[in-house]
């Protein structure tokens, strides 16, 4: 009773709204206003490039593999209008998130929803609790969907209050482990079971030489985000550098360590730093020795390198001439500010063609 | 001398023993009595239904898979009266087990023992040394037995003085993964080797939709005791809950660390901590994507629900119907108290007829 | 100019000498002289025995598998002159070192040289910046040569300051893991493909029983160098004793932690220390059921025995009349001072006779 009358006097409330901002000047509460994001998607049947002689049917998250980038910040609530082009039924889970008092935003289908059935749309909402590395997929018939039809892609979220760690960082990127069985690049409906040769291994959708260089000043602090994001492990091991693990799962470690070589399986996602000091033209890779083949053949596979300003290149540098993407690690999204951030070099080709042909 | 002298003396006596309580006292030692424990056991041919269309013929402890939970206490000696039905020779390894000045029973055929005859018996004898998530299975040719042949059981030693961490749990599951190859379900003798087609994939010997639901209410606190029981690799993801790894293979890490997805490999053991905060209906499951299917069929393999308490059962959901077998995680039985814990609901079928059939 | 004076002076030189001396002493600076290696290494063609039933075709360094050990010093110089004589490209990574302002020395065909053509040679330098377990590998067609060739071998670089832990321990035992496809043993230029089927798997380049035992007694500290040098993973659990994982990479753990069980995945390297204080004999193998095969036949593959001394052989102790290799961990090289060291057990026969009758 007492604080509404407090409330109904003018001055009174200005003086209350004084003493709370001093309160929270006091207690050190940053303000920080949570946005409300609202994102349109789709679901399409397009045609990606995983490698130079690998074109591969995809369900593609506006069309593109890896999915749009979703960045946005501790708090935020986001909603998602997703519709599904695809000729196939649909969910979106939104891996490792809480989801608190919200568990039917979380996308399995015959638990927590019915499918997004081809040609229907829904409506997904859910709030930016966790913070780090996290990732969204289909959960429906993921083992086709997930593992050989791209239906996988990154958010972020920026915590209010980062570690001293993550103030360090200079340049993210984000590294997305996933695989691909060649013999059914063509067809939708197969594929992703255990008795598929798996053949192609590929970071963020692409097998080398279709990956990109990471390009480094001395100096750069460099956060990889890296995912396991289809079936495969992926042993990953950057020449010249070792790199501090910070965080699993977007989840601080209380005592990083520091490796050369870190073992990602599917699900996980491990921030790894890695001070930029040591100027040269080096490779990372997968140390799976076949995980670096093209239909068996080395160089290829789940292999980039990255170049030092200031090195030359040599005539017999394989990248000599390598046609430069800046954002093929989301490195310059991740600077656009928050939102969802397409990209056009993600973006498939149509397969309109093709389907009218079967149907005549 | 002066020693046996005072024993002869009963008041000395019993000044005597008071010292050495008062001693034991201020030592802080708790009194505990060791216990003996005599189990016996067999090894027989039997049936399981491992999926809802996968029938598979397997080397059962006590006739069910998983073998029976041994549940003692740290200091314990156990005794294992072994008699072998199956027609094939076997030996029982006891997985973490220490056997100091015990070596003779730690179970591996012609380095520590000679194998048990089909028809024979034998007796395993060693003490609860080391505490927490432990397991038996067979060492004779492990890659069919254990691999396919569902030849392992959880033992859990309670420690005498838990973790502060481990005095929160309200709810002990045990989830042991393995595999399985379907075109050996029907012959003793084969499979297990490095060209099987692993085509199903389990959490306690079933696969979704066979596995069971754990049920909780907000509040409990659910200790996962996680296995890796057989050849496969396994990455553990609960939607909707982070998990804080406390132990690795029964040991207490100094460092538990937080993650949503945990990688476990052949013969690890982890201790998962959740705090069921977040009511809701959640799957946990194997994010290997071809992990979750039958057959190469979405959905199914190594997959399970989680249902809170008050949340209402949909129509359309998946288990809406399901029968309930409350001790499919052994959370019945770690409340039970010490002892071998056999289950009815893991015991396989015989499987005489058709051996009758055979020998015609 | 005021230096060089002091310089021409004889007395005064030996003043600041002697300040230098005492400013060194002050800082506490260990005065280590860095030593300059020269070694020269061939590739050879030849047949190693990796199980009793099969040979297989390697390029060998020194024509040994695994390649002879380096053994330095942290600050040690090392030059490496290496000789092609295989019938194919190669170059060598030296997987873990910084190679600081010495990219150019990384070994990475067509990024950091050009490939060793056959009947080549080529001039490696690099500086022991990086201490601990470290290998090397070719880095060419890496799928065939590192993952079915037998191409690597460890560099163990000893720390100028040894950690608390690392001064306990009394015997070194490296354990490289690797794996084969026996249908590509015979024919150079195949095999390491996602299609091979891998059925041999072995420590140090041999399959039990053709392994060693690692003769201890009690109270020995081991210090288990795991590596995972080939295309598989391999998850080795030692009976009876837990490891204590102290370093990853060559790097030490703020935090070491507990095991009985561990996974090793390609590329990576873990030092684990082992008190020696359970005599008996105990099998320490791989926990993947198919690895302890040989062609699917159990027992086979990455499976070692640990023999404390005073422990009679039983009659049917498989080992009991084993030809004993003392130096088959790598432990009595590491005891013989800095240098690169080779092993006569580890040589391959030569495959001269079959060449010619190909080309007749």
């Amino acid at each position: 009773m007492k604080f509404r009358k407090l409330g109904s006097n003018k001055n009174t409330m200005i003086r209350v709204n004084k003493i709370i901002f001093l309160l929270m000047v006091f207690l050190g509460v940053t303000l920080v206003e949570a946005k409300q994001h609202k994102f349109e998607m789709t679901i399409d049947e397009v045609m990606i490039k995983v490698a130079p002689k690998l074109d591969y049917k995809v369900f593609a998250f506006n069309g593109q593999v890896p999915a749009p980038l979703i960045h946005v910040k501790e708090g935020d609530d986001v909603e998602v209008f997703v519709t599904n082009n695809t000729s196939t039924p649909h969910t979106i889970h939104w891996h490792g998130f809480y989801m608190t008092n919200n568990w039917q935003n979380d996308g399995v289908p015959g638990v927590t929803q019915e499918v997004i059935e081809a040609g229907d749309s829904y409506t997904y909402r859910w709030k930016a609790e966790k913070t780090g590395s996290l990732w969204y997929h289909c959960h429906s018939n993921v083992n086709e969907h997930v593992g050989v039809r791209g239906m996988w892609g990154p958010i972020i979220v920026d915590p209010i209050e980062p570690t001293a760690l993550e103030k360090t960082v200079t340049k993210d990127v984000i590294i997305m482990f996933s695989t691909w069985s060649s013999s059914h690049a063509d067809k939708f409906g197969e594929g992703g079971t255990p008795s598929d040769l798996v053949d192609y291994f590929s970071i963020n959708g692409h097998s080398f030489p279709s990956t990109q260089p990471i390009r480094v000043k001395k100096g750069d602090v460099v956060r990889y985000r890296l995912y396991g994001a289809g079936e495969g492990l992926h042993s990953f091991h950057p020449h010249g550098h070792d790199m501090l693990i910070t965080h699993k799962d977007g989840l601080p470690l209380a005592q990083p360590y520091e490796v050369d070589t870190l073992l990602i399986a599917p699900g996980e996602r491990y921030d790894a730093i890695v001070t930029m000091n040591n100027p040269g033209r080096w490779v990372a890779h997968d140390h799976f020795d076949t995980h670096v083949t093209n239909a068996g053949k080395y160089p290829g596979g789940a292999l980039l390198i990255t170049e030092y300003e200031g090195i030359p290149m040599d005539d017999w540098y394989v990248w000599k001439n390598k046609v430069y993407n800046a954002d093929f690690y989301f490195s310059e999204s991740m600077k656009k500010g928050y939102g969802m951030l397409e990209q056009s070099d993600f973006k498939g080709a149509p397969i309109e063609r093709r389907r009218r042909r079967r149907s005549e």
